[in-house]
């Protein structure tokens, strides 16, 4: 992992390794959890959701909060995200334990984006039941 | 860290955490690093870089070279990122060792991007000497 300073919050840049555990505020700026990982897209490197981790402090114990990226507005000030999401909006989320994290599918995706009110961003009406998804890109 | 298996190399998107260790091809397939971590832009979540790691196989040890995310391709079929450049373009190339990864500045981003023929992203040109940098984004 590289050793770059988290402390440092001046950067305009942070490497992905590190993004872990970067805290997380909500619109009055108290802070709420922490981010866990990233997903990225593989071709774009686009960040599409931040998984939160909101530990025991919302009382859900070690359940995992994927938000679409556009939720997360970065505060240099505070050097951490913002989410302006309210506790009810959050505790009803989608949530995941650690070992369902894995096997990440479009279905997900489409998931979290109408729970938190995004456009789904995968086209997958045209998938046959059974067979290897293929979803299409809208 | 997450634990999404990166041996699944079918799905859309990959936990940052994760993308560590993806394997990195040159154009004809063989294999020549991979990736110790990515720079992402902290507002946008946009990976800017992807830093290499060479190991011992160009004979270099542990330096670790950042390359601007456009020069990377996924390849689905390989299941890693594809690097078009050559060996000597590569050992010319800007690195660091560990410890200098911290500290990234606009001033690296920009030595990084031009190296590889990008624009460099950041108007640096106005900024004062010895005062906080604060560059204009182009």
């Amino acid at each position: 992992m590289a050793t770059v300073d988290t402390d440092d919050t001046r950067g305009r840049l942070i490497a992905a390794g590190k993004v872990n555990g970067t805290t997380v505020y909500d619109a009055t700026g108290g802070r709420i959890g922490s981010i866990y990982d990233v997903m990225l897209e593989k071709s774009s490197g686009k960040a599409d959701y931040a998984i939160m981790s909101f530990g025991g402090f919302l009382g859900i114990g070690e359940r995992y909060h994927p938000l679409p990226w556009n939720q997360l507005k970065y505060d240099t000030d505070l050097g951490g995200y913002v989410v302006n999401l309210d506790r009810e909006r959050l505790e009803g989320a989608p949530t995941f334990a650690e070992d369902e994290l894995a096997g990440w599918d479009d279905y997900r995706s489409n998931d979290i984006d109408t729970y938190y009110g995004n456009e789904p961003r995968y086209d997958l009406g045209t998938v046959g039941v059974g067979g290897l998804r293929d979803p299409i890109v809208r």
